[in-house]
């Protein structure tokens, strides 16, 4: 049997990115938790050191710590305080949620209205609001943006996991009811070039694996996917739940993964795969 | 029987303020015709002794005449050929056209990429286009804009007069093709105004007449709106068309008109109605 990875799977390029930085920084905190997966957050702490900080205000504390900043990236005013302390701050924020932070930033200077499209207790989205230097707008949809005074001149930015088909919709809304709007399409396609794969891989697959927490909404949104092509799809998170019986008379077995699942959870996977098989 | 008015018909702002300019400077001569209406041209003419040049070049002939640019607009490169000859320039372009122009200007001097949305042909497009210090892109809609280069960095303006829906969809192709995409909304609601005041008035009144050139589509298309609320609906030029048996037992005669039907037409056509009902 052939084993066949997605083209594009698991984890994206800015937690990549943030895991390699932390690594490589050894002994430090992350304020947050890294990523949704307690099985890396726990190789970090074992291998490299690497803690979790729930409140970054616990390096006051412990003030010669080295402060790891997420993906997420976080609030304009909590990094002032941060930097304050006597702490070595290594930024691990994805480029792709500082470029929304500098539009912010920017686009309030000039005096456009800011509209973030998105969830309001998001960390990313609480982060990129911060840094406006006037009051922004955030809205999950529509209806909440009718609610809102809309200026003549308006900025947006999205979320960088939302789907364009939303904010299109709320992009429409505003052209209708400010004069000039300026549309920052800051939304990132890692979650969906993975969903592109699956779909793609799962055509072609008479069995499907894909990996990741159970309670993982992208996964279960990938096994969704793989479904709808491939009747023997499962959602499984290690190796533990594979059953031989699936494997039976197949000729290509498909892989993806979560946007939290590290590659040596894959791995161990893959192994436990070619030995059923052999 | 009562005689009602929509609460807005007939000429837009910009016309009125055109015509007023070109009554006030008399002797003067009109580069393409003010409006697309015969009788008010020629009223014009008459009263005013305002004429209409096909071809601007033609005052090089007459040097010493008053030239009036219309609510159009002029290409860029036709108003400086128009400068350097000995004529009064007169400048009636309809300040909502003025400001798609100037933006257009700003936003290509600034590096963006120029996309109008509209019909390449129109004097008011040409005339914007103009105005652009890089190549520009006209599309009617999304289909045109699919054979395009899109750049990173694109700024839209629209044809006033064009529908804000189809505009929504061309934004939303770019914002799925550009980082940044800068939004005009430069489309005026006058030709919409008059729909919804027909649309209102219809649904109350036992007659309407819509007055307009027969092959004035926007007259047309009031005139279809009327007959959805209101069946006994009348598309007329003028006041000879006037019939006495459309008017019997009827309560509420409800009338608008085309953007291109000057009041006195509208007034002479209500004192009819008068006459009849008497």
């Amino acid at each position: 049997m052939e084993i066949k990875l997605a083209k594009s799977y698991g984890f994206c390029f800015g937690v990549k990115r943030a895991i390699k930085i932390a690594e490589e920084l050894k002994d430090a905190s992350t304020i947050g938790p890294l990523i949704h997966n307690n099985e890396e957050i726990n190789r970090l702490k074992n291998d490299f050191n690497v803690a979790t900080t729930k409140d970054f205000k616990e390096f006051q504390a412990n003030p010669t710590k080295k402060a790891v900043i997420r993906t997420h990236g976080i609030e304009k005013q909590d990094l002032e305080v941060l930097k304050e302390m006597d702490v070595e701050i290594v930024n691990a924020t994805c480029p792709y949620v500082t470029n929304p932070q500098n539009i912010v930033k920017n686009m309030s200077e000039e005096g456009y209205q800011i509209v973030i499209f998105g969830d309001e207790k998001h960390p990313e989205v609480k982060g990129v609001k911060s840094y406006s230097t006037s009051e922004a707008i955030v809205v999950a949809n529509v209806e909440e943006l009718q609610q809102k005074h809309i200026k003549r001149k308006v900025a947006i930015v999205s979320q960088t996991t939302k789907k364009v088909s939303e904010f299109e919709k709320v992009v429409c809304y505003l052209l209708n009811h400010a004069k000039e709007v300026r549309v920052f399409n800051t939304i990132c396609n890692a979650t969906f070039e993975n969903q592109d794969a699956v779909r793609e891989l799962s055509s072609e697959a008479d069995i499907m694996i894909i990996i990741g927490g159970k309670n993982s909404s992208n996964t279960k949104e990938l096994y969704n996917i793989s479904k709808l092509s491939c009747h023997d799809s499962y959602h499984i998170e290690n190796e533990s739940e594979l059953q031989a019986k699936w494997f039976d008379g197949k000729k290509l077995c498909g892989i993806s993964a979560g946007a939290s699942t590290p590659d040596w959870i894959i791995e161990k996977i893959i192994s436990k795969i070619k030995e059923i098989c052999v």
